[in-house]
């Protein structure tokens, strides 16, 4: 369970970080992230978190969501509606199946957006998958501490039943980190930036739909390590090209 | 659901009242029923409400549970700690089955206790049933409104036999055929020689690597053609980089 963190991004209410902290507690989890609360530490915080001082004490305060889910192999994003740009969304009992699972390989996320506005596009696109709480379409909008109960739960029973993964088989690498993943995206857009593809005045939603692509594909290190080989020996200058170059990232 | 009752016996602080009758209302449940309670209505319960005043407008309220069990078939009585004089108890998940049963014969309620000391021996005994939220042992009580929310939330699934997902939202793009991403994967591999990446004499296994990345993608057709565009983009000559070249695929 400390492979878990909860993150709560651009959240508007401390008494809501507050609550969130103890609704995690309840169900055993203490790592608590917060992207840019509006207000914290605030009285109003430790006022609902009851007996969770120790989880609001620990929260780790970051300034980008980026940040928050360094390290993480996989991220999971909360929304209440079906949102632009996003893939098939899971219900939330799936959603805490497959974070239950990723925490035999790594540090997994929960991602929370703020209570009114959600989670904007570029931070869905850096969730890996995104999960919906079943809900009443008339009014469909749960409490964002309430919403972190919810999942917190699914996610307890979801560990305590999982039943042990089938052994790794040849091939399946380690996933890649977040940061890992950044880079290459970082990389990609330097090389379409070089290539003329990608007009840095006018970058339109290039880069969101890559980092969204590659969000849902679950990367591996060593398939980072080949896409970056293959970007860098794309911007070779053409006249050393065909000439039994070292490639720079073996496959 | 209007078979379903949320009673709230005794509860202190009208605050939690508002907050329950928003974590029924996003589940679908209506009927809210109030024993005793210590302040209501009262401007709290109707700020915790937030989209929920109809609810706390229509909720009854009675002097005794008994009244408020009046004409059910079942009543399950949630508490965070075993109890004296109490059968077995069920976890959340178990007794929200037994509850979504019963509404095919009659009605039945959800009964919370007040925040600090639960349900008193004698309101427990009225229970035909009781259930636990499986919880962390050093901290096991939720507060009110969230164990009202996980309990609507089990209770909104077991009544749901199957959940159909919502309808796709315009800009989850369409699926990629295998031909599209065939084609993908060519083009990757003729760039990929071209750069001198790939040596086609000692291919080794980069196109496996790169066709199992693209299969676990669930790549969609807009994305193959981006890529695509972006391969094409880096076989330009060097000549003409940076030169406002025609992007043959737009994002």
């Amino acid at each position: 369970m400390q492979r878990v963190r909860i993150v709560l991004s651009h959240t508007s209410h401390p008494g809501n970080i507050g609550a969130a902290a103890r609704a995690m507690k309840t169900m055993g989890f203490s790592r608590l992230v917060l992207v840019n609360p509006k207000a914290f530490p605030d009285p109003q915080a430790t006022a609902m978190a009851a007996g969770a001082d120790d989880v609001l004490a620990a929260a780790e305060i970051c300034s980008s969501l980026q940040e928050a889910l360094s390290g993480t192999v996989l991220a999971l994003a909360l929304t209440a509606r079906r949102r632009e740009l996003a893939t098939e969304p899971l219900w939330a009992r799936a959603g805490a199946a497959e974070i239950a699972q990723s925490t035999a390989t790594g540090e997994v996320a929960l991602v929370f957006g703020n209570e009114t506005s959600g989670l904007s596009n570029d931070e869905l696109a850096q969730c890996g998958r995104w999960a919906m709480i079943p809900a009443n379409p008339d009014c469909s909008s749960l409490n964002l501490a309430a919403a972190v109960q919810v999942m917190c739960y699914e996610l307890r029973l979801a560990m305590q039943d999982s039943l042990p993964l089938p052994p790794p088989v040849a091939g399946a690498g380690a996933p890649a980190t977040h940061e890992e993943v950044d880079g290459l995206l970082t990389h990609f857009e330097a090389s379409a930036v070089a290539s003329g593809f990608l007009d840095p005045e006018r970058p339109g939603r290039l880069m969101l739909r890559l980092r969204r692509l590659f969000a849902r594909s679950g990367l591996e290190k060593e398939e980072v390590s080949i896409l970056r080989g293959l970007l860098a020996s794309f911007r070779q200058p053409t006249g050393k090209r065909h000439a039994g170059l070292k490639k720079p990232n073996p496959p």
